[in-house]
């Protein structure tokens, strides 16, 4: 990699929540934004849990924000030495994605300069370190506060019913129970490198130790901190854990063992593009996002849509992992898509039940997903923009492809890594009752044999409650078909496990209805052109164009869809609907059809969700468009360099990083450009280089080895590293 | 009747538009709008006819209007002698309900008075007839300009792409061509009682005669004018038609002779109300109403659900027809409810290719039927007042009770006339068509047998596509019993006809699954209190209270309903639903349903149509609550009298009469106050008069025999009239 880290070098306030993504790092366990340490929630600071949740009131559901351990201020001569409170003289921004380190040098106009660096660790995920070092021009009175901000900053908050601070033997502490009664616990021990006085104070929300110091001109002070993070969701006693956590720790060694773990983990993963060095930043950067919120320390734990970088979109695990990250995952870590698919296997009881309050049998997976399969999707997910009302959005009822989407990931897993086991540990289970799900949700007409999904709102959102979407019933007949497979697999090579499901769930006399259903679900044909009409009814709406439906919003924040939208009653589309089908489906319609569909669907592709131009990147590689494809793989990649999304909707923020997009990018670069394809007979790649390009090196493992391959514009090479 | 007649001292602008629908003129075939003479389409002057439409452009299609003949002005001096020209001294605006006359009498400060009278004939229904007398205290120079207007008040017009004005020996004539190619002919001949000049003009879109004279002191001019009407519905050469029409016609006897209709018209439909004067006049000036729409002149006609009163609601045919005038019609004019439900016979063709184009078999009638069975709803029937964007609504695609509505009008044709032609003359079709649309409507789940209507808009609009409304469940079983049960008849006592119709329709494989139909359609089971859900999932919105919904509305012209609406996610309903078919179809629950449905949806109801009071009205009478059926009763009953109602949606006019309105007071009164009931035993009255009502006298007719019913609070008398 030519560039192993992004910089900023500008400072301007309106970046400040567009940075705290940029530079975000995390280990699976947490994400820490990339604010400075001066900063507070006005900021949007924010030390992001993963998998723990609280509600507050009427409010949405979302992750906890710990009390933050990498808060800091400093006084000079009495005057607070701070961005945003002072414009500096030159400020710089980095995150090393090599090690995981992010680190900022400020030289402010009274000669003070601070430089910080900061990490967390990748093999203790509840370890967090940084250090400080304060340098001056002119010596100078220096007070340095250091505490943890408990003050956190909430969306829908406050989530902390109870906080305690405290200070014992140097060991500041702050103790959180939340509304639903979990603890968070975080113990954090700062050291000063030169002498000077120490006071602790506790004021509200804030447990500080504050340094107060004589610098000479000349000379550097610096500050380490050792801080951990333990709640009740990891042991029953945080506290506890927490205080022990930071003892016996060495700021030097943590860091090298962390960034140790990250040298690992580049070395299966990282890709080289001769030719494109923003490509190749922007695609590594992608792969540095999904690294850092891989729940390494789990064995059954999701990755959220917004990853670690906030409580934007509840912190809920949506369809994103296994269709867009769960590719890198297989690829790089298999352990890790072990563990995001079992949380879904996990999780089926939740299922069930959100099938059952609707009426359905099965398993109806959450839209949004919190632990234990809560669906923390609202009925309402909008707010019009002219009336401030909440709109009645059908995500979490009619959106049923996210069944479809947990199968396929665990369909994945078995095509790529060959390895059965997870139908075994209960992935089976799950299929069938998604089968039972999808059994119980159709419908046919009294004079018909045709069975139906209808009411239904496909990957395309902006079309709501509509009849047979194509994407929708491909997925539901995958569904089945992959149910009469894997239970005739089942029977015929585990009869014993065969038996104990069938007495669990008595499935079998529903095997022949799945076929059924199979056979018998209404399929939309191909019209003249060999293009699929996307749901009953589609080809019949307005023909109107992108820019001629943009020039109808009268207000720039407007939701595009549901009932009232600019995009509603028109051919737009939010994103890849049919063009989803096709590639992830290619055998449900005839080869013929792919250019048609592409050349149709994507003037007609608003790419409103970040999960849209991988799967038109995918399709023009297939379609030997590499040229075509490579701006959509660029916006994906660089979804979270590049910043300038949609970071507010109204008063809420709904920014974030956007690790599916990131995802996809990676899906473009292993399936698209280098045309790799995987079946029981090995791996093949045709490649599809976009014409800039020389070559690229990519790495990746498959059922236990690592593989590295080099395509360029007339071949590939693939070698096993030994 | 103690009073004939309404009338208005007072003179403000503000209630022009309404004046015009109050004081409106009728004959089944025109409908004047009350409007003053000197009055254009600035103040919503119209001569609405019945049955023919047209469109411009893109806009609405609409009933045409044809050019006023009523039209005239008067000059004083050369000074302009009109109203709101002028404010008067004294106004007084009359409308004679007895004799179908309009009048009105304008003392003008400048010492004119204009009284004019009006009428449209009631035997030959193409003409119309005017007088007009003016006075004055001293001696003036008067011009008298008497003309036809063909500058006609349209919503979505101009509808005449031609008009042709014309004089030819003292005979004014317009002759309009519309955008569809219909000619509509007005001609029209003046004559004054005083020697005087006359001059003709031709101006734009006026044909005029101006008579000048000079008027002495307490002397009197009288200007007569006989108009006709006719267009290329009603014969090939509709010119020679109007002009044949006025010749030979003299005022008086032309008065005397449509007066006789009247009174014949009175004579069988009058009602008394002993103790209530108030209410006595409002039900008798909404029969008033019901009579001067009634298309007697007709063989195949409906009445629009505004009346004749303008071109609001696209002069569409609605349910409101069957489900609300037709009673009346019933027993006060038995042929006009013959030709209002031959209308729904003879429009087959339109129902059956609205079903076909939304893929089901059989008739899908109009929700809005224009000629031939044409559905003039729009998709967007709705302005969003926020953004004035059109609003996606369903009432086209989703309403599908209108069918059953029709075929419910056939059966109470049936069972109050005992007489069983209309199933012979196309009835039995429109039923079996019926029965096949909502057979082919049916859907089931793949894994239940129960029959379901999902994806419907029930009679309360503010719920859009909801499964299973219990109206339109129970409304469809009605449907398929009611096919068997006329088809077992048909097969039995006409064995030819029955043999005729499966020819044309080979229906008799059917009838099992008719049958099947009816028996395994869901039914909303009474809770334990024993009131009906409206629709799966009714229960489980916001049980708000009226008063805080509407308190929710930011815009008083705001849409309740649809997707956005402040009601739309709560249990406030527009209009009688559950209570509609606990009304229509009685038996169709137990008895014991009655009194906790009427008490449940009573304070949860809008009433936001004028279809709504009757039905709570005609169900606390069968409760024995006429007292709290009496203002329900007087809201129907004086929905035209009142005014107040609804009349601008944004710049679009929707105000008119209220003919369902009326004919719900009628039934009101009929079914619930008197208390009758009608099987094939005879007659049967349990009256529930209010308190304050001593007596109640009321005329009918059935089966060819005139009845007068008396009742009291302690019981009724009914004798037949010879």
């Amino acid at each position: 990699m030519h560039h192993h880290s992004i910089e900023a070098n500008t400072y301007e306030k309106e970046q400040i929540a567009d940075f705290g993504n940029r530079f975000l790092i995390g280990n699976g366990y947490m994400g820490v934004r990339g604010t400075l340490e001066e900063y507070g929630r006005e900021q949007l600071a924010a030390v992001n849990l993963a998998g723990i949740y609280d509600r507050f009131g009427d409010g949405w559901r979302e992750p906890l924000n710990a009390p933050n351990p990498f808060w800091m201020q400093l006084f000079t001569d009495g005057e607070l030495t701070a961005l945003p409170h002072m414009q500096p003289v030159s400020h710089v921004q980095r995150l090393d994605i090599h090690t995981g380190v992010h680190s900022r040098a400020t030289e402010f106009p009274n000669g003070i300069t601070l430089r910080t660096e900061r990490f967390v660790h990748m093999r203790n995920p509840h370890l967090l370190c940084m250090k400080a070092q304060v340098e001056t021009t002119c010596t100078a009175d220096i007070c340095l506060q250091y505490g943890i901000d408990a003050n956190v900053w909430d969306i829908h908050g406050p989530h902390y019913a109870e906080m305690t601070l405290n200070e014992t033997d140097g060991l500041l502490s702050a103790l959180g129970t939340t509304n639903e009664g979990d603890i968070v616990a975080v113990c954090s021990m700062p050291s000063l490198s030169i002498p000077g006085s120490r006071s602790d104070e506790t004021q509200t929300l804030k447990q500080k130790a504050v340094f107060s110091f004589t610098l000479p001109a000349g000379e550097t002070a610096e500050l380490t901190v050792i801080a951990c993070i333990y709640t009740s969701k990891d042991t029953p006693d945080p506290l506890s854990a927490a205080q022990s956590g930071v003892r016996g720790q060495y700021y030097r060694s943590l860091r090298t063992e962390s960034a140790g773990v990250w040298q690992e983990l580049w070395n299966h993963t990282e890709v080289g593009i001769d030719g494109d060095d923003e490509a190749e930043l922007a695609l590594n950067y992608s792969l540095y996002h999904l690294l850092s919120i891989a729940p390494r320390h789990a064995r059954s734990l999701s990755v959220p849509a917004r990853g670690l970088s906030g409580q934007t979109y509840k912190g809920a695990v949506f369809w994103d992992t296994e269709m867009f990250m769960l590719d890198f995952y297989l690829a790089a870590m298999p352990e890790v898509a072990k563990t995001v698919l079992r949380y879904r296997i996990d999780t089926i009881a939740g299922a069930k039940d959100k099938a059952a309050s609707y009426g359905y049998r099965g398993a109806f997976y959450a839209w949004e997903s919190q632990e234990g399969g809560i669906d923390a999707c609202s009925d309402y997910n909008v707010t019009d923009v002219f009336t401030g009302r909440k709109v009645r959005t059908y995500f979490r009822d009619k959106q049923i492809h996210i069944t479809a989407a947990v199968v396929y990931g665990l369909w994945k897993y078995e095509r790529w890594t060959r390895d059965w086991a997870l139908w075994l540990e209960g992935g089976a289970e799950v299929l069938i009752e998604a089968a039972r799900f999808y059994r119980s949700r159709l419908v046919r007409r009294a004079d018909s044999d045709i069975l139906e999904l209808r009411d239904v709102i496909g990957t395309d959102e902006y079309h709501e409650r509509v009849d047979n979407n194509a994407y929708t019933n491909e997925m539901a007949r995958f569904v089945f078909r992959l149910a009469g497979e894997v239970c005739e697999r089942l029977r015929s090579e585990h009869p014993a496990a065969y038996r104990a499901l069938d007495d669990k769930l008595a499935f079998e006399p529903e095997l022949p209805l799945f076929l059924e259903s199979a056979q018998k679900l209404k399929r939309q044909e191909p019209d003249a052109n060999g293009v699929i009409e996307q749901f009953d009814g589609y080809f019949g709406l307005e023909n109107a164009t992108l820019d001629e439906v943009k020039s109808r919003l009268k207000n720039p924040r407007e939701y595009w869809g549901g009932s009232c939208g600019v995009a509603s009653d028109t051919q737009i589309i939010k994103q890849a609907d049919v063009e989803a089908l096709l590639y992830l489906l290619p055998d449900a319609y005839p080869p013929s059809c792919a250019a048609p569909n592409y050349h149709y669907y994507l003037p007609r592709t608003e790419h409103g969700s970040s999960l849209s131009a991988c799967m038109y990147a995918l399709n023009a590689c297939k379609l030997g468009l590499a040229d075509e494809a490579y701006p959509l793989f660029m916006k994906s990649a660089r979804a979270d360099l590049q910043g300038g999304g949609k970071e507010w909707a109204g008063l809420v923020y709904i920014g974030g990083t956007h690790p599916a997009a990131a995802g996809g990018a990676y899906m473009t670069m292993l399936w698209g450009f280098l045309g790799l394809t995987a079946d029981t007979d090995g791996l093949r790649f045709s490649p599809q280089l976009p014409k800039h390009w020389r070559s690229v090196t990519a790495r990746f493992s498959r059922s236990g080895k690592q593989y590295e391959v080099k395509a360029t514009q007339t071949g590939a090479e693939c070698r096993e590293i030994v």
